[in-house]
């Protein structure tokens, strides 16, 4: 018997998240004036103190005292070797996984979740409202937000709503509130049943709708969260890197190549931030976010100036984006239907410092079943495109015949995803394609913005 | 910030499992013919080396090797002081608990299957037949399994394939086969569809159907395998316990109360035994099993030799029973409905070494709710069973001013169980009273049976 995971102790949790805006250079948010917008410009969507932290480039942010606590219902996340992956792949190479599937919600979702709930705390917010894709990201929120004492409201997105309704109950066992989006209860939503009453919705719309209830709340006690893509969001996931690095550490051991899915960015960013800054520094690594085929805004997507939702609420961020008013297919990885891409991940393309990849849905599936079969626990569709990343890096590393470290972060379970499961097993999947003039037509939307500058920070 | 989780490395994972045979005295499982069953009459049921282990009385029987390379995919699970639900229930009590519902299936269950699924594989076996009543077993086998390289195929309680399609779609993630129970592929099967066309199922009828698959298979590789009830699987369980004796003994810690929920009574046995060996040797200490009051064996059923399935195939044994033609009413505990109760807790009742409780449905649910808001983790309907008995002991240690140490297994994770959840919320659950007259008639089916020995082992 080997062994096959490095625990660190409670005690050994970081106690500083690592902001990756210390060391590289960015285009500015802009608002409805072609202007960088002002942290006051934001002050109705955001508490301060969060908004503070979206702006910092203090390199190390210290992580308050309550969020720790919260944190350690289940991190530090076990760093996991998988052994039997391996073995199935015959593979020379070691194979690495952060478990972010442990966590109440089962994601890394509630990495972020918590500490936004606690800042709303601080800053007298009463209630939260949010979106949700798939699920996770509602559920984490609700999670957060029941530790703290606020009311939690979202928008989760139609076709998952239908899809998924446990993820609904899973919110309402901590309390939280869920609403199928479009829902008539915004004018977003409204605008959009009007457009399509069948719309099986987007994030898009889910973030216009949940903006709008929490700036047009007269109380002044409410406020809008956001999972992904914003600053401080990755800034809270980078826990999972910080302590990975530790992991590897104990066991004398440094990745060769990371490889995380990526939808908004966050749980990819999580783990990769902490390890890009070594690049930054000089060290070489190979760094993978892998989005679906589907819906490939780092891999087709211009580098362009978008709008975050479909209603254009939010400001023009420097991003890699599909357009916002992109409505992917339905595929079945809720969590990657984004049109856009978080902003630091995309100045890290176009840097080159990472190198996005694509997968097709029945490849993800197939690796899927794969790692469930060997390693037991079952990926969330999310995951699935980052192991079949990362099969394919092991059988490249058997093929060459070396020795590589790959690390992975395993971003959630699907335990509340075995409808998409079924329909793989009965072969009623299919890989969608999108064709380039779909695309071409997609981006339309941002012709007439300003462009961000290709800016390089070494 | 407080440390909340005890973990011990891979390499401390217990060697060897403790076997309560050796200190308890027991009586023997009978045959048709009234006689004690000899080895051999188990065997078209079970491979040989599992029954060498079923009748054992070595105190200690170490864990083959390649059964701990497979545990340690999860194991060894942590030890969590549940400070937010002390907090919540402002508490002195110091209240522990064994997280087992972070294997990949989500319960204690792959403990014993992981072991079963080798020991067949050793013997030849290529398939493996098994009941489920929750979906927690069947799926725990198939996990199990997959790892090996076997066959398996479940009969799942007809109520709850219903209930939880996605217990299904677990088990043939890992390649198992699940069929609804009374299916019309066995005698047993047949003959309960023809007595009733609508009934909900009952594990008894289950456990009769998977045990005729694999006797009547031709090809002599087939062979049947029980989550529960039996002394091999008790033994294969204690593994709970020994981990958390390493882990309590880490932090100078020592229970005062040991709680677990009793269905079959395996999950309650692995976390106790262990703790009842110290019991004999003198040590003070109160353990509980704890069952539903609507399906209250250990409480209302009378200590008797019975079958453990409907149709009789099994031998008799001594325990606990409600009467083998038992159906309970349908609530939700699915792990909970068996009509039997496990001999070796059976007797350790009839000894006064532990002592049962029962609780009602609702009283169940809140403790769960409650637990899910103040911990985070959402609780499998059986778990709740054991955490309405933590909730009123730790109130009753308020009330008395007592520092008390209670140490509880949270047997698995609801996920899967949101339907019930759901119904709970929407105040369409029940508390389902079983009238006296009720029990008395099913329990008619073992007065002339023959009456087991009231042994007192000390």
């Amino acid at each position: 018997m080997k062994a096959r995971k490095i625990f660190l102790t409670d005690d050994e949790i970081p106690r500083q998240w690592y902001n990756i805006l210390a060391d590289i250079k960015m285009n500015p948010p802009l608002g409805p004036d072609g202007n960088p917008i002002s942290p006051d410009d934001l002050a109705p969507v955001f508490p301060m103190n969060i908004i503070e932290q979206e702006v910092s480039d203090q390199r190390w942010i210290d992580i308050p005292e309550p969020v720790l606590d919260v944190l350690t219902l289940w991190r530090p996340a076990p760093l996991v070797r998988a052994r039997s992956l391996e073995k199935a792949l015959n593979t020379p190479a070691k194979i690495y996984y952060k478990n972010e599937s442990l966590s109440p919600p089962g994601s890394h979702k509630p990495n972020t979740a918590v500490p936004q709930a606690y800042y709303n705390k601080e800053f007298g917010i009463e209630r939260i409202t949010t979106e949700t894709g798939a699920g996770q990201w509602g559920s984490a929120l609700s999670f957060a937000c029941c530790q703290f004492g606020i009311e939690c409201n979202v928008y989760m997105v139609r076709v998952s709503f239908d899809q998924k309704p446990y993820r609904k109950s899973m919110m309402e066992a901590w309390g939280g509130r869920c609403m199928a989006s479009p829902s008539n209860q915004t004018e977003a939503g409204r605008a959009a049943l009007e457009r399509d009453p069948n719309t099986p919705g987007s994030l898009g719309i889910a973030i216009s709708e949940a903006i709008e209830a929490a700036v047009n709340d007269s109380t002044g006690k409410t406020r809008y969260s956001l999972g992904s893509v914003l600053n401080h969001v990755m800034l809270h996931q980078t826990i999972i890197g910080l302590e990975a690095k530790k992991q590897m550490d104990m066991i004398g051991q440094y990745p060769d190549v990371i490889i995380g899915c990526a939808g908004g960015g966050s749980n990819f960013a999580g783990l990769a931030f902490p390890f890009v800054q070594d690049k930054i520094n000089g060290k070489q690594i190979e760094i993978y976010p892998v989005e679906p085929a589907a819906c490939p805004t780092l891999t087709k997507g211009p580098f362009v100036y978008d709008h975050g939702d479909t209603a254009k609420y939010t400001p023009l961020l420097p991003m890699h984006s599909l357009g916002h008013a992109f409505v992917p297919p339905p595929f079945h990885a809720g969590g990657l239907r984004y049109h856009g891409m978080a902003p630091t991940v995309s100045q890290l393309v176009v840097e080159g410092l990472i190198e996005p990849k694509s997968v097709t849905q029945l490849d993800a599936y197939k690796a899927g079943v794969l790692v469930a079969r060997s390693e037991g626990l079952i990926p969330a569709p999310e995951t699935t495109h980052a192991l079949a990343c990362v099969v394919d890096e092991a059988i490249k590393a058997r093929e060459e015949g070396k020795e590589k470290v790959i690390l992975f972060t395993w971003s959630g379970h699907g335990l509340l995803d075995f409808g998409a499961y079924d329909k793989y097993f009965s072969g009623q999947l299919q890989n969608d394609v999108l064709p380039d003039e779909e695309l071409a037509k997609s981006e339309k939307v941002f012709e007439n913005h300003p462009k961000p500058q290709k800016l390089k920070s070494r």
